[in-house]
């Protein structure tokens, strides 16, 4: 089994690495970065860099492909080489997947139309452009499409995925190993349990941001 | 305030990109990864190469030093130029942090001796033999020494920091922003949760591996 985790320029570090360190676990599965073109990838705030071993060309039959997403400005969403890869393999695989704004991704490729899937809870209207029908939930699976919600949960779905193709042993396994007993020390991880005047605030920057880019 | 997260052959991923995603987000601070030397550096799977920026003689003057951990064959544990940095910077540091074996690199420069501390469960006995008093907290704050137990809880840490420092109102913007709401499929992340057959497991081949060593 390859796992093929996809890197373009402005992706957000913890939506790919998340995955990576429970999903990079399955056992006999080949890890491979990949990007439109070998070599360095840097991150939304522009001090990681992560370096892609793959071109996509390279890499033509994962059997696990995982997107991470990114400032939706900064997003692969355009026809061209990404999603013409994304298409591609697509037919191949046995499970698609995607953390946070990555959904959308999937979803301008034409892969979520009709399905259930989540994405970053400010992108939530953004995904349902795509005919996908946008659930709360933090890790949505339809079929062989997995999607997860923000940042962070990318690590709930590599956990998930991890359970249902390789077993709970494995999988607690690798709960145990990297000590995964998440303690936040505030609850504010979702705009239900925030505070509202933070929610309203970053809802109020999203909208201007997006009313910026359509003019 | 520069904020300079250590990276070394054989580092794990999370370790590094937890805390960067969460303290990275500090207003006004600049990030840099420093290694010994610039260029890329690859994990402990082989298989992820983030890219150092910066030097270890670079960086003379970092406000908080996030050392990651790895497998602890692979950890700078003797005296060389990690070592004789983090013992340099260290003195002008606001806080110098580690998260899983990253504690152990802590204290063989010398920097946990009589402090409260913490590390990757199975290494707990390791930290004791550098004076440490080890705990079994998942983030241990000792004046401005912060240690995190094993991997996924460089997460925690450095939203528990970014709080301590930048205030409530921006760590929580922080942890929305990322939906760090963190709901795992399995609750075997700590020793005392996981299935008791497994937690032998890997302690038995933890054993294996430090006998391995000192023969």
């Amino acid at each position: 089994m390859r796992l093929a985790i996809l890197l373009f320029p402005g992706f957000t570090a913890l939506d790919a690495v998340g995955p990576y360190e429970m999903l990079g676990q399955l056992p006999g599965a080949e890890t491979l970065f990949v990007a439109e073109r070998p070599g360095p990838v840097t991150n939304d705030n522009g001090n990681l860099t992560l370096v892609a071993e793959a071109s996509l060309d390279d890499v033509t039959d994962p059997g696990i492909v995982v997107v991470p997403g990114g400032p939706t400005a900064r997003l692969p969403l355009t026809p061209g080489p990404v999603q013409d890869w994304l298409k591609t393999v697509d037919a191949g695989t046995t499970w698609t997947t995607s953390v946070c704004t990555g959904s959308l991704v999937l979803g301008a490729a034409g892969l979520l139309a009709g399905r259930r899937a989540t994405t970053h809870w400010l992108s939530l209207d953004h995904l349902a452009a795509y005919g996908a029908q946008p659930t709360g939930e933090r890790v949505v699976i339809d079929g062989k499409y997995v999607t997860a919600a923000g940042v962070s949960s990318g690590i709930d779905m590599g956990l998930t995925l991890l359970g249902r193709i390789a077993g709970d042993r494995v999988a607690q396994s690798v709960q145990l190993l990297t000590e995964y007993d998440p303690q936040p020390p505030y609850d504010a991880g979702s705009p239900e349990k925030a505070p509202a005047d933070l929610v309203a605030e970053w809802r109020a920057r999203q909208q201007e941001i997006m009313n910026r880019q359509a003019r």
